[in-house]
């Protein structure tokens, strides 16, 4: 997994039906900006885990989602 | 996913027999182009929603397809 | 796979129910920082060995995880 | 998918079983050279559109390949 | 696939269980290091092909091994 911040997010009217009743956030990584489906009710500014690939799709019923939103971070410790 | 603008198409006369009939994208990311198979009719110009690795194949009847352009994007926002 | 070394760890109070009882360590591979699920024990600096993709969801009874650490390694050999 | 060019090809006389009487090409990307089992008949210096992932093995019966040449583009067009 | 250099091997004492009595080389592509699971008997120095992702696992059983060393190349020919 990777550790992203949510940066904003996306709209679009025209999409493939199975995407329909999904919220769509930009991740910056950064290295990279990605859009990931949200699971977890994230925000702006929010630190999150980020799960990208075919495991991404079993969050959301596999609906063909290859980015996914799966845990608010509370915090980075040592163990 | 990752966000990225239609520049163009490519056709292939000598092809594997189950592409026939998809149509291929040519999907700029700003790091690198790619080739999508196109699930929503986008046309140049377009900002789109690709999809990349194996659930790219669901869209497509389990076609051998590796990117979809699933979404055309109406705008991005802040949350 | 990937070898790494165990940074830190990341804690979640809000997260996907599926990933409740899983232990998330950051891993550090020299050219980026990773998320990974821990499956073998491994402390702050153990040197791992780490899968990534879909695969690592097998150690995991298919979580949908994509990285786990599998082994802490001995040394590197010659053969 | 990507697209690359048809630099060269690889022979093993040791290899995995299940691997025998495929034809492995070169093919630059450009950013990078891979080794993809050919499905069309491409040769040297020929334009192809090259899978990657796991969706390649379905060109392959199954077989653990990881890249595959599916088409010969004719040109790039503007849409 | 990816070409590569056999460099070394690596020992793992506390591992996954499922991963007992498999060989882990390491292999130099160039561009990074990664540890595949050993098919073919190859040995340091060895020119190898190597499968990445899911696909690698299906040589080792479906273990969870997201690389594999499949092929020890003869030569690099011009088709």
């Amino acid at each position: 997994m990777k550790i992203g911040t949510v940066t904003g997010s996306v709209w679009a009217t025209r999409k493939a039906s199975c995407l329909m009743g999904q919220t769509f956030l930009v991740i910056s990584t950064g290295d990279e900006d990605l859009v990931a489906a949200d699971q977890v009710g994230a925000g702006k500014g929010d630190k999150v885990l980020l799960v990208t690939g075919t495991v991404a799709s079993r969050f959301c019923m596999e609906a063909p989602i290859d980015a996914a939103v799966v845990a608010i971070l509370d915090s980075e410790k040592q163990p």
